[in-house]
């Protein structure tokens, strides 16, 4: 018989608290400011910042300071040195906002670690991103004491995982992981051997998506998880 | 009798690799694009530059991308959004190649782990900034793996000290960080009463400026750190 599972390991941005939405948010200002100098219909402006962005990403990482300056490069390339100074200036300060932006917990949140502590199982957290930004939202989350363990790392590959599943004393059988991001959150904890569940949020990011055959254990809200799990265990 | 020194604790930036010379390079370049639209008589540049990154550092955190940020919205600050958007490019690109900066170990480093290793200390790296960054520097400076662990940290203060700490398994007194930052480095870990040691490098970063009695241990390099711990276990 396999063993129960014993510890479960949450992602949080998306899967805790709402993330993706604050740079929806953002990139619709930036296509409003670059679509002063450039027509929308002869540019796919976002298109240019995902490709930016995808450039960037073994140089910046993770998170919004990257992004940020993803944003001004793009905006500079965009409109070929065309974009004021003053709409860079405001595309730093949208990048700012973010970071300030206060942690809303995703509804259930808080009752389902009640339940999860309550039923015993080890949690911890899992995520990636900026470490900086990370810890400043796990404080101001209110609820990073119910966590064993918080780890923040810089990618989510199955070494990670590894590591972190054999730090917490257990089989991968009695680990698992949950997330919004079937790439990130779900695909490498199943290949060690482990159990993933995905929990979509509405807002997915570009490089988080990723082809699966569609048999992948899937909620549609965190709040069915303590009885997933219950199920798990008898399966 | 006190303990022996059981784990000694290396910091990275300017205490293994060189960092800090390419701050105040990229912060001369900067300096030179500034000086195209203000009298560097009449202001100071340097000193403005400061003013903005310590403003942003509850907000940024450590490291390059922080940094680089900073650098554009000082330079927008300090002309009154007379830059162009051409000298703002060069601010990005001097900002990524300093991520993109082979690792340089400083001089004695690789022959001192191996004789700390020798004598069988417990190595750590204990180095705060960005994540992704430092992970990138560890694996690129080809001694990550003579370390028993990394700590990426956000912030050295005796709070995150005492983790690493019970996390070794080990009092106080039987730890020893090395470092050059006598704020970061030093002073939090002596109030621990653990042991620290002084590495100055030639350069230091304006926020890690701290004033202190004088009676901190300071070597002149690493390559003098075995004796010293081998003096201080017979103290």
């Amino acid at each position: 018989m396999a063993p129960a599972i014993e510890v479960v390991a949450l992602d949080a941005d998306d899967t805790l608290w709402h993330s993706e939405v604050y740079f929806e948010r953002t990139q619709r200002r930036f296509k409003e400011l670059i679509g002063r100098y450039v027509d929308p219909d002869q540019v796919d402006i976002d298109a240019a910042l995902v490709d930016v962005e995808h450039r960037n990403l073994p140089v910046y990482g993770y998170g919004i300071k990257g992004f940020t300056l993803s944003m001004v490069e793009a905006a500079i390339e965009i409109t070929d040195g065309a974009i004021g100074v003053d709409e860079l200036a405001q595309i730093l300060a949208s990048g700012r906002a973010m970071l300030d932006h206060p942690v809303d917990l995703l509804d259930g949140v808080d009752d389902t670690i009640t339940e999860l502590t309550a039923a015993g199982y080890r949690l911890i957290l899992v995520t990636k991103g900026d470490l900086h930004h990370q810890e400043h939202k796990i404080l101001a989350s209110g609820i990073g004491d119910r966590f064993e363990r918080l780890e923040i790392v810089a990618e989510k590959d199955p070494e990670t995982y590894g590591r972190v599943i054999a730090s917490m004393g257990v089989e991968p059988a009695a680990f698992c992981m949950v997330g919004n991001s079937v790439r990130s959150d779900v695909l490498p904890v199943l290949e060690l051997g482990g159990h993933a569940v995905h929990i979509p949020y509405h807002v997915t990011w570009a490089h988080e998506h990723v082809e699966h055959d569609g048999t992948v254990p899937t909620l549609a809200s965190i709040t069915e998880l303590p009885a997933w799990l219950a199920g798990a265990a008898t399966a």
